[in-house]
């Protein structure tokens, strides 16, 4: 038998000493270093939802689910720091697991974060439950001193870019839960899924040099994440589909007839990947730094007046007159 | 059918605009204002474990799960801030529920909290699960200009005391779930189960002042959780059972054969009472602020050395041999 308190001394064991706290695991709450913070985002995934025992090792999961967060925090232009886990497990605890998961947030931090930034787990709550496993993290940032990249602020004329390969992902998981495909033949999709790897030092770069008017992570979708950037402008976009780069993963699936290449570029979610506005003045400025940092960015197109709503252009050229789509994870009575 | 993006739009008209930040809900992060926050605190609820939707309204699974975390917060002597609300919900989602859920939230907040400080929704994440419902909350604070109060600042000497009346929590999760007591008979004890009522004020002007050496809130039961403040210190302590206040409820209770209030006081969880460690010398000014706001406070044991472990003297006035014990929610293989 393991106590929620040995899985908590297990947790602080598990991951270097937080930088930016003067007290973390084992009081009431964390003490902060003052001023340090002043980022905050939440994420959770939940086992049958976000991901399968049966599809991703628990090293994948620990990845993911502090990717995901991480790509938050790169997406306001910041650089991330402290996390606080809430964990629901289900009993008997599977310690091995547990440790996995551990493993694989460490591994994320240690392979996208760069050496300026220190992230750790300052805290968080261990409890059982009756159903599936729900990892909840609380990650914790720093603005860049510009201030941080809000999603409002994209205006008529700005560009739409990029970074990235989107749609992997989604084939990724499709490929996994195909009957009559071999995984093997596709693992960069594959580890798209099971490891996502969001910009996290491009996000805070951009966030410091100023170059994006407004920035969002692409978590569900680019219609309807830049549907959220739009909104939140109160601006329209066209965007050119065709534009967008391929993996060359996605076109054989595609010929295998696992789904559609425009299917996955477009609504696929889980990609992490940046989409930005980038003033025409500052375009210059967002060359200069893909070619000094090697950043795979996409110039794929415009934001409008608010009235010309969002047009896509197919990788086709033709106008597509669907409804924005992506991912909707509720439905109700 | 309700689209996560319209529940978090519900989410975020269900609560007032929160102090502290500059963006709040609708961005990739929320942004505090700097300085503010330096207090961390994560809780996790879930269905079947620490609420059941039988024994508990919607409005009051709200109260408890955000009065966990304003307890974690009046234990380190501060003051609460803004939260971070993550929630796993079975589909269909059931939207009268998560109302009344944030009904709850807002009532505790508004019954508890003074007004100098300003408790409210800073952001979150809402997904679906295929098992049962699971809230957590990380909750920001203040801790006061005198800095936080930990647990493991306690020397013997010290005096021990707590607030309020231990038991009732445990007391009355027992009548809910027994076949043979009518719950509305024990109305004080349903009642602290339900809608538990942490002292944030007690625990922010405690802080203020710097009377406590230590402290922590009982969520796991008094002797579990003094073990905790024990252990952070180094020390031993000898508690005096007979010192605790009784509720009226547990005394007739265990006339009516439903348990033991010796169990209750010592072991009964989720009364989220402040257990604090005071300086003998600080006691006066205890008395003071206890007189002065109506505090219930009882001087219950010492902190003594090391070596002496902890002694529990029994209602009966009889040392207790028994091992120290209380929640412990795991086991695994």
């Amino acid at each position: 038998m393991t106590t929620e308190f040995e899985l908590i001394e297990k947790l602080s064991t598990s991951f270097s000493s937080p930088e930016g706290l003067s007290i973390g695991i084992g009081d009431d709450a964390a003490v902060l270093d003052p001023g340090r913070f002043d980022l905050v985002t939440v994420d959770t995934l939940v086992e049958g939802v976000h991901f399968r025992r049966d599809l991703s090792d628990p090293v994948d999961v620990g990845w993911k689910s502090l990717a995901a967060n991480l790509s938050d925090i790169a997406a306001m232009g910041g650089g991330p720091g402290v996390f606080f886990l809430s964990l629901a497990l289900p009993t008997p605890v599977d310690v091995a697991w547990l440790e996995g998961l551990w493993t694989g947030m460490n591994e994320v931090a240690e392979a996208l974060v760069p050496d300026s930034f220190d992230v750790s787990v300052g805290g968080g709550d261990m409890t059982t439950t009756g159903g599936p496993i729900v990892i909840s993290v609380t990650l914790l940032g720093e603005a860049s001193p510009a201030g941080p990249v809000l999603r409002r602020n994209a205006v008529p004329g700005d560009r739409i870019v990029v970074m990235d390969e989107l749609g992997r992902a989604a084939a990724g998981l499709d490929v996994l839960c195909a009957d009559d495909i071999d995984a093997e033949q596709y693992p960069g999709v594959v580890d798209a899924y099971r490891r996502p790897r969001p910009q996290i030092r491009a996000g805070g770069l951009l966030g410091l040099y100023g170059v994006p008017s407004a920035m969002i992570d692409i978590s569900d979708g680019l219609l309807q994440d830049l549907g959220h950037l739009l909104e939140a402008s109160k601006v329209g976009a066209q965007i050119d589909a065709f534009q967008l780069p391929i993996d060359s993963e996605l076109t054989a699936l595609e010929e295998a007839g696992l789904g559609e290449v425009e299917d996955w570029l477009l609504g696929g979610g889980e990609d992490y990947c940046l989409l930005m506005t980038v003033p025409p003045a500052r375009m210059p400025k967002l060359w200069d730094m893909a070619n000094q940092y090697d950043w795979s960015v996409h110039d794929v197109g415009e934001i409008r007046a608010p009235e010309e709503g969002l047009q896509v252009i197919g990788l086709d050229g033709e106008l597509l007159d669907e409804e924005i789509t992506g991912y909707t994870h509720f439905e109700d009575s």
